[in-house]
């Protein structure tokens, strides 16, 4: 059977970067030449970044990412990089528009495409067919379908080109590319990270494999781009099912394998199919590649997954957005303990500046828990009570009641806003799934920011990250970086005397079981109730979380690791009555 | 001809009030009955609302409203109004998914239907075809198209029924329901306004009608429901292209008119199209009706129909929400005063609190106009001066340049919501689109609130609004609510001394000019630069607009009135570099 070398590039792009993201693709594909590849696949929209939106309805945009496409070919022929294939996804556009709508609305002019380059040409196109329209995606809003089928005859054989949702259809492209007796299906891919994705991505690519004996090669972007995280995790899988080669997750990397492909026949190809030859390298210099070291990534478990996630997602907020320091509240509590740990892994512990905000109903555990944190992560660290701030607005407004508790958490938030002002910090706000999902949490104080690092992170969970940190750092013997006492001490706003969550709230573990089947399995009231859950309480649960539609609309953005995370996942009224 | 007297309900749902919305069917269906009508029809989705967004992924909730339906049908019977034939919109399902994407995430279990209720039950159903997914809308994600047509027959004539986007595509189910020689059609809508639309759909129902010489009943529902203000405007208009009746716009509206219908004829049906016959009231009872006046009502110019936009728009957010009263900053300018003679026309000035919160740098006049406009508009008004308030910050954390500029808004926003938290106002915040676009406000300061009611207007059209409120109050002898030196001052934010806007933006007749080319018509820089502006001021503007979307995303809520509003109508990363 014909040897072909795959090369998988696993890169993170930035959206909208046309220069930057194809820097990346060139020096893939100078290491993928140097190892003497035939061909180098990049993520779908490699060359964009994923998702782009709405700028798919913008002429310019879609005009300077095809030109972006040629310039990369040209380029690549320039370096001597013309005789590697290379395929790589992008939108192209403008197109026709495709919808006869209101005649004031853009509609879709773009398509979602890999192109294929070589010897400083685009040699050949596809045009995803299938477009996910549910979850985060909205492809169905910005992309015209693709109608024409793409395989590429190299060396002898056959890879057929496919993109993303394409792969999770049954029936369709995939099935009309199999009759094409294609020994190699490639997919880019853009596929974000949930927990527990790993467990239905990698049977999918397998059950493709098997079920019609060819070899698939799945890239997939990878980095944090704004409340999605790409994990990467970009695999070889052959007929078998067997693995051939997988990249580490949450890092760029380019995975590099030998594959021993059926070699094309003279099947007739079923209709929309196009095939296109590309003359290759000769005998010779295939013969001269040097064998390559196996490159088979094992997958971390679920928390360490999370846990990389959650810093990923972070740290490429905060560095393409340009930003170099953030700036977070230090309550001594949990969230914001692990939001600073978080920060620390991500960006460094001399980047993340913690101020510990005391009023005067915080506790001593509050402010040492803070101090106890801030050298145990080496963060810089400041003190800023909070006492003669708050008092001018409870004298001159006489405030009293939830009113005077909520100006604690708005002079906090006044704070962290006038220092990242000062001095250029980013802003991060610690609430967690749970808080947002009832309203537990003051709008435009506690949740002032510009990144909700643990939102999507219900509050169980979140002790969950907290002890398997500490443990992870304790097994490599570090400093376990979160303080005993935040993950152990009952959870607290402090704004009153003795004031816990727990007066005003369920048992997390009660209230996290009912927003699960609320939120995340979207399940009536009644449906919840049969579970065995109090009436009353569930009531209450759903009602709370309606009524925070209109905070958490206004609230920060943060990582999606949840199946139906808050934001672009879950849309829904502010203005309804939606309980039953 | 045979005539037939039909009845359009042009009523204003709350989202997921099944009760309530039933309710207003209900009055709809005794009032036309009063009248002899032998059908009624309401808009799309009239018994849940719209649009319901997610709430289609609820099993429970999509159960619920077709018990709604079933409820409805026999509570119409008891009534004694069972004879009146009523079609009525609502969600269907659950059916079975209608994708195959990734395991975990939810897709389409509901259609967006009509139901046709006859003498207690319901006897015919249709399912929307074209899903519009796009602008605001995406049906795509939350609805599965159907696939067979409806035909009632009724009275010797026959009635195609169809819903809102059906009528806006070209061939598809309007040309296959036509070909049934149906004599007239009834289309159920929740199409929102935006300015001019009026220009669009009322040419694209008489064009429907004369081509296919049908009488076309076209039925929209009214009322705000988040960002989206629904105008009503219901029309019939005849084969002819003559208006029959035009209900009036922004109010509810029961439309009742004769039609003189083409008979119906024993044609063979097209395909998939489903004809149903209902018994109706004898001869007896149709020649007892006594006369119908004419009901046709005529559209206020441009700006009085964008005003009666953002007053409902707000009303129906204020009190759909369960709000009795506003509170808002009154800063002596344009923008506020404007925003506070809304709120006085949406819900009485005496629920209208305004409060004057000078700083050391303000100007007599902001002063003087804010108690001048509260005078002229009869608000209960306060003055909350910000100095003893700020200093503490500007003290104790050092603070200068841009930082001390924003700790004086955010200290207002404190204010502000400390009275909301104390007397249950709902927060206005009254930003227009030129400073949203380009983020010419402090985030968590003056952008504080639960509801923006000048979102979506320019800067410039904020001026010709108030010209015209004013206009509009002297034409009826009332006092011009709107103090001439707000209107004609050089706006400033007063946020140092003798700031004022035009230091740092472009002249606001320039900008406006060039938002809507990048923001409104999506061109991108290099094109707006060949229309002749210069390239450095262009440039500049797209990048304050890029910059400012982090802030866009934790804006307030405000009613559309243009072809692209910020929001679900323009959905872009934050980060990105999307210059182009």
């Amino acid at each position: 059977m014909p040897r072909l070398r795959l090369a998988l590039a696993q890169s993170n792009p930035l959206v909208g970067d046309l220069a930057g993201n194809s820097e990346q693709i060139v020096r893939a594909a100078r290491e993928a030449a140097a190892q003497g590849a035939d061909i180098l696949v990049t993520g779908e929209m490699a060359i964009t970044g994923y998702p782009i939106e709405d700028l798919a309805q913008r002429p310019a945009f879609l005009r300077a990412s095809v030109e972006a496409v040629h310039t990369l070919a040209a380029r690549l022929q320039n370096d001597g990089l013309g005789e590697l294939v290379v395929v790589v996804g992008h939108p192209d556009g403008p197109h026709e528009p495709r919808l006869l709508g209101t005649s004031n609305a853009p509609t879709a002019i773009a398509q979602n495409c890999a192109s294929v380059l070589h010897r400083g040409q685009v040699v050949a196109r596809y045009a995803k067919h299938h477009l996910p329209n549910y979850s985060v995606f909205d492809e169905y809003r910005i992309f015209i379908p693709g109608e024409e089928l793409l395989v590429l005859r190299l060396r002898g054989v056959d890879l057929a080109v496919i993109v993303c949702e394409d792969l999770w259809r049954d029936g369709g492209p995939v099935g009309r590319v199999l009759e094409s007796d294609a020994g190699v299906l490639l997919v880019l891919n853009a596929s974000p990270f949930e927990r527990d994705k790993d467990e239905v991505r990698l049977p999918l690519v397998t059950r493709r494999a098997t079920e019609t004996d060819t070899i698939v090669a799945y890239v997939n972007i990878v980095g944090g781009q704004d409340d999605l995280v790409f994990d990467g995790d970009s695999v070889v899988v052959d007929g078998q099912g067997t693995i051939l080669a997988r990249a580490p997750p949450f890092e760029e990397h380019l995975l590099v394998v030998d594959v021993d492909a059926e070699p094309a026949t003279d099947t007739p190809l079923p209709p929309a199919v196009q095939r296109v030859e590309i003359a290759a390298v000769d005998d010779a210099t295939v013969d001269a590649r040097t064998e390559l070291a196996d490159d088979i990534a094992t997958l971390p478990d679920d928390l360490e997954q999370l846990w990389n996630a959650l810093v990923l997602g972070l740290r490429d907020y905060i560095v393409k957005n340009g930003f170099r320091s953030v700036v977070l509240g230090l309550s001594g509590g949990i969230d914001s303990s692990v939001c600073a740990a978080i920060a620390a892994d991500a960006i460094g512990a001399e980047n993340v500046h913690g101020v510990s905000m005391p009023s005067r109903w915080s506790s001593d555990h509050s402010r040492s828990d803070a101090d106890d944190l801030a050298e145990r992560l080496g963060l810089p660290y400041s003190v800023e009570p909070i006492a003669d701030l708050v008092a001018p607005f409870d004298e001159q407004l006489k405030l009293e009641g939830l009113a005077a508790e909520n100006v604690q958490a708005r002079v906090r938030g006044v704070i962290l806003m006038g220092l990242s002002n000062l001095q250029g910090h980013l802003v991060l706000t610690t609430g967690n799934k749970t808080e947002l999902a009832v309203g537990y949490s003051t709008i435009y104080g506690d949740s002032v920011g510009g990144f909700a690092p643990i939102k999507d992170v219900p509050k169980m969970l979140v002790w969950e990250l907290a002890r398997w940190r500490n443990e992870h750092a304790a097994a490599r013997g570090e400093t376990e970086p979160i303080p005993a006492n935040s993950i152990e001490k009952p959870p607290s706003a402090e704004l009153r005397p003795g004031q816990v969550d727990q007066d005003s709230l369920p048992p997390y573990e009660v209230l996290d079981a009912v927003l699960e089947h609320y939120v995340g399995a979207q399940r009536g009231v009644a449906e919840i109730v049969e579970l065995g859950f109090d009436e009353a309480m569930v009531r209450r649960i759903a009602q709370l979380v309606d009524r925070a539609e209109w905070k958490r609309r206004q609230g920060a953005i943060g990582p999606k690791i949840s199946s139906i995370a808050f934001g672009r996942d879950r849309r829904l009224p502010i203005t309804a009555r939606p309980l039953a």
